[in-house]
């Protein structure tokens, strides 16, 4: 009974819950601008708005030395668990402006999309939470469960305010499950719950060579070259066949369960394929003796993004730089501690790094990895809700980014993380237009308001 | 008898030579900028104006593709030799110019040294040939030897226009001996004449992998990443210890003579310590199994100047670049051909490349080494002219550099060439407070002018 008014409450809605939507991202809340901040502090108050509308009782926007946090609960569920619902209200800048077809904060429909900066990512994502929330208490009259939400404003932005939100005020945020919507399916067929996530060390690498830039006719041969030394501590610290030779790296990893195994090796959803296409190429690179899914989800990497130094500018100049810097990171499996492993890169560098130069590294962020234990009840209720939307049992799969509210959560708040996303691959995340499919969206309401159901 | 007349003639006219030089530096002839051809041409007419009064039969400013060639020749005395000058009339840039002490074109005397852009490179070092030339013509009314002298103006800016006018009007060169005024001694009381210079290639690898940009976390595993494979590249290319792994490079390399190896191994003038000094560090890097004179002048070396590609900026950026591309360049012994290098650095650039990436190789230029034979009369008659300027034999010394209108000379016009200079390591050529010593300029006119008397 109370399924079916759900459902056809939702069906009856589904024009204003875009409606709704599309106002939302008609604020250009961009988190690392700073002309932005007011169109911040309205996308906030909106968000605050919605929660009140609804009828959570505490409604708060949380100031912070950052953006405000938005935090709303309702805890009328006498004997039900709690929920804390993670959700973000800022989003990436929108350059470069001339490739979007439409304007990224004028929602266009096309094709069965929505397209604007944010329509995925994250405010798509959150508004269909709070939609399902609305559902709920206007079929119902209350949630199921007892709901805490939070909704940050700088996770494009390094999401300091938040991480210190978590750390100062963990009572506040006391649940028996965290649901964080802001991950993706492999297709629209393939619903799917993410089981980890991978950690990072972001870090520079810096090498001091002479007192100031030399010419290579008169010192080469005599003196340190920077750049060169960055190149031989790369070489050193990742091969050309993918293996990372930093001692101890590898000796806390544990196996994978035989289930993901399998799923690595025999890619059952083809995204082996889909892979290539998106990177253009023909064939992987990295180590050969692991599947690819496995080489991103399972494994350690080391990418260097970018080294900086002498003369790069058209034509020729015979410059030795004095100093030459280097931005590594590693993408952790969450089995490794992000700063365990800084220690040992650390180390390693200075021990890769040949005579005759200073080498220094320099933190510049860590975030842990999570596993999601696949037992709880929370991923119970998930897949259940999933499974009764799309009709189909979902993949438990890994994604090779990091999101360190995940990791957070599970450290401090001790609670099981439900990694439950209804992106896209091809939602243009980050980039020109960012679109969110509006069967995902529709489809998102329905399953976020059957997963709370399911935690009752 | 004319000896002493010459003498004479210097002593009295040195203040009006300086001041003669100073008017030249006044015009601030910068090759690389644009905005300065009229000055560019100012300087050269100023050079042809010199070579009029001084009583040259013949003239010109030759038209290039660039800035115009002073030439001029005096070719009376008949049965002497003919004597090639080189000189170049145009400056570096002189940026960061807030670190000049006074104007960079406001020539200013300091503790006996002429501060100004091109004081020594190359307007000081031309000026005292055309000085000498005048003392020689005005105490015998004509010269010892026959003289043509080229003047270019794109020294600093690649030198193609006297590179064509070499290889095209070689007729107008044709000559005994020539004499290039553009290098330094070890210091004021050690005069020394260029037996060597080093040849040059210098390149651009480009890497490219993915179709695009890619994030570390979604790809980083199987990605390609042109900044890895670039520090694998130049790893292999050069190892830690200095030796260069191009398989067929070393093989033409010819062992030095006894002379040169007694004076590396001994390094008598004290060079290494000034060496380590300028450089601001303790210890040589390079190939500790050869000298460090050896390793800067008689070996085969390659240096990294500069990579690009991924993020540089503040902070942190997950990116794997799409493309990357490092300049590398490597300095030549004479023995080895820059075009027979320039095939096997890019054979072997993509030997060393591993799968899964494009990698392509360009010149961006290339230049001849060359050694001087030390038994030609032009070497003896520098040599004896020396002795008598400084009081002391001058020691044979090669640089490291490259100057390719040496090799130039020596492979289109089949002549001796005389690497005679009076610049000081301190000079700070090419870089702010350029400055000569006024010693060393009236020296340099003396020296020149018994040179041309030695060689009659």
């Amino acid at each position: 009974m109370a399924q079916t008014s759900l459902e056809t409450y939702i069906t009856e809605h589904e024009s204003r819950f875009l409606d709704d939507l599309k106002e939302w991202l008609r604020i250009p809340s961009i988190s690392t601008l700073p002309e932005h901040a007011g169109d911040i502090r309205r996308a906030a108050e909106y968000a605050a708005n919605q929660l009140r509308t609804i009828g959570f009782e505490h409604v708060e926007l949380v100031a912070t030395q950052g953006h405000p946090l938005v935090y709303a609960d309702w805890l009328k569920a006498e004997g039900k668990p709690t929920v804390l619902i993670y959700g973000h209200y800022d989003v990436q800048p929108v350059d470069p402006i001339d490739l979007w077809q439409t304007p990224p904060f004028e929602p266009a429909e096309r094709d069965g999309n929505l397209y604007a900066r944010g329509a995925c990512d994250d405010k798509g994502q959150t508004m269909l939470v709070l939609k399902a929330l609305e559902a709920l208490m206007r079929t119902a009259g209350s949630l199921p469960v007892n709901v805490r939400v939070l909704i940050e404003g700088e996770e494009e932005n390094g999401g300091e305010a938040v991480e210190h939100f978590v750390r100062t005020a963990s009572h506040r945020l006391a649940c028996d499950a965290a649901l964080i919507c802001d991950t993706h399916m492999p297709s629209a067929e393939n619903p799917a719950l993410i089981s980890g996530l991978r950690g990072i060390i972001y870090t520079e690498v810096e090498v001091r060579g002479a007192r100031q830039d030399l010419h290579s006719g008169s010192y080469g041969g005599v003196a340190p070259n920077p750049l060169h030394t960055l190149a031989i501590i790369i070489s050193r610290l990742k091969d050309a066949e993918g293996h990372i030779h930093i001692p101890g790296l590898y000796d806390r990893l544990r196996q994978p369960t035989a289930a993901e195994k399998t799923f690595w090796q025999q890619d059952p959803l083809h995204m082996n394929e889909s892979l290539l296409e998106e990177m253009g190429v023909t064939q992987f690179t990295g180590e050969a003796e692991y599947p690819p899914l496995e080489r991103i989800w399972g494994r350690p990497t080391l990418e260097v993004h970018g080294i900086v130094g002498g003369f790069t500018g058209e034509g020729a100049k015979t410059v030795i730089p004095a100093v030459a810097k280097a931005k590594i990171s590693m993408r952790l499996p969450a089995d490794l501690s992000a700063d365990e492993v800084f220690t040992l890169f650390e180390r390693t560098v200075h021990d890769y790094a040949p005579a005759g130069v200073i080498v220094s590294v320099r933190k510049i962020h860590t975030g842990e990895g999570v596993l999601v234990a696949p037992d709880s009840q929370a991923v119970a209720a998930a897949t259940a809700a999933l499974q009764e939307t799309y009709g189909k049992e979902p993949v438990f799969m890994r994604e090779g980014g990091s999101i360190p509210i995940a990791a957070l959560f599970d450290a401090i708040l001790h609670a099981p993380v439900v990694l439950m996303g209804f992106g896209l691959p091809d939602d243009n995340l980050h980039a020109p237009n960012e679109k969110f499919s509006l069967a995902q969206y529709y489809k998102g309401i329905r399953t976020v308001a059957r997963f709370l159901q399911h935690m009752a």
